[in-house]
């Protein structure tokens, strides 16, 4: 059994002795998103808690660092649980092994390490990074087809890069974001870094790091900054749009195959 | 409908007025090979040919320059097929389109043109290259898992690049090859280049170009110079191996995810 609780910190339940952090990746085609959902739903978190708890002996719940939606990917998500096991009875190398065998070939834990004391994947996380790319081909690609947005129409990378600036820093981004599902929540976020990566081909990548993202931010910033780059939108109008707190201004949201979640980043 | 006959050289039917030559891509997973079979499996010459049949009216027979096993990938295999419609009336870059449109997202049509005279997609060649991608980790990949094959334990790079040099040239690939199916065809190939490429993270790719290649011939050399590498055989064995025309003494066969026909070479 898998349960699942990402929107509250966690509270250790009264008979943890272990917390386990794990490094997972996956190719999110065909899955939900990562968390757990009712009724029988295909779901990253859902297929992996199942795994761990069969191996573990005990229900599982996790602690995501991002939630990330239906067909998105991940290289380096970041997962807690707490095991009743103490550290010594915890042989994680085989609890490892034993998942990837029953998860394969879509999700793949690369690395399961007892985790430093107070150690939690939400919270304790300062920053995640995320890749989107765009191959920029007329002619589709049968390799790069799950991974990729194809726009068949020539990009304007300068304009891209130029419309990334007044990203950086700190804003809300409602503009970019669906609206948070508590009304009181706030989508005001930390931007650190968003650069296009130029990787010949046709290949252009998007990087981007802030504090934590809001639902659909990254797709919501793609969109727009292509729609710059095929001319639609002039990259001095992002300031404005930014400002604006007003998702209808903004452009159109990427499709979810093209995303990645690259890195989390821990203190 | 689709006709299919790539062991005979291919003679124009009466009524041919073009030969159209088309660069396909494809991913091979789930496909039985290139080859047109009997009784509604799924091959990748099949698709495509009531796809292109189904665009230009007219039953399509192909020739093929690289007849990939089953589950083999290519990036550009090549084709022809003749045509009752003079060259005016072909519209190839609507074909190309409406034909990607029906075959997405495994098999692509990278470029489709009226052929040169004489041109004969597979008696043309002059060369094909293929690679072989290797995954020289502990942990698997998710998005590399349908193009790798994952070697777990350390392979000794040096030793198994070593051990192409004994390839290159003429000779008699029977080792290699599983038996023609006709008695007097021969398993003399001209072997151009044979090469480890490491492409760091622990991916190996191998290279290699021959005049032609028999059936399973890159996948057994791969597999026998992954032997190599992991100390299972050395490599000064593979000269004596080539010699011996004993397919017995080669080592394993290579899974077929891991090879990609890659370009056929024209004069």
């Amino acid at each position: 059994m898998t349960l699942f609780d990402d929107d509250t910190a966690t509270t250790e339940p009264a008979d943890a002795r272990s917390r386990v952090r794990m490094t997972i990746a996956y190719d999110g085609t065909g899955f939900s998103g990562f968390s757990v959902q009712p009724g029988g739903i295909k779901t990253v978190g859902g297929a992996l808690g199942d795994a761990v708890a069969k191996v573990l002996k005990h229900p599982v719940r996790f602690t995501v660092a991002g939630r990330t939606d239906a067909g998105v990917h991940a290289w380096g998500n970041v997962v807690h649980f707490d095991s009743p096991l103490a550290p010594e009875e915890l042989d994680l190398e085989r609890l490892q092994r034993a998942v990837n065998k029953m998860c394969k070939p879509r999700i793949v834990v690369r690395d399961a390490v007892v985790a430093a004391d107070g150690f939690d994947a939400r919270f304790s996380a300062v920053a995640r990074r995320y890749r989107y790319t765009v191959l920029n081909r007329d002619v589709p690609d049968p390799f790069l087809h799950a991974t990729t947005w194809q726009v068949e129409a020539p990009l304007d990378l300068r304009s891209m890069q130029l419309a990334c600036d007044p990203l950086y820093g700190e804003h809300d981004f409602s503009s970019f974001c669906r609206k948070p599902p508590d009304p009181s929540g706030s989508n005001v976020r930390r931007l650190h870094d968003a650069r296009w990566v130029d990787l010949g081909d046709g290949i252009l990548r998007f990087d981007v790091e802030a504090s934590s993202f809001c639902q659909q931010m990254v797709r919501s910033l793609v969109g727009t900054l292509v729609d710059v780059g095929l001319g639609r939108k002039r990259a001095g109008e992002i300031s404005w749009i930014l400002r604006s707190q007003d998702r209808s201004l903004a452009g159109q949201l990427a499709p979810p195959q093209g995303l990645c979640l690259w890195e989390v980043v821990y203190p």
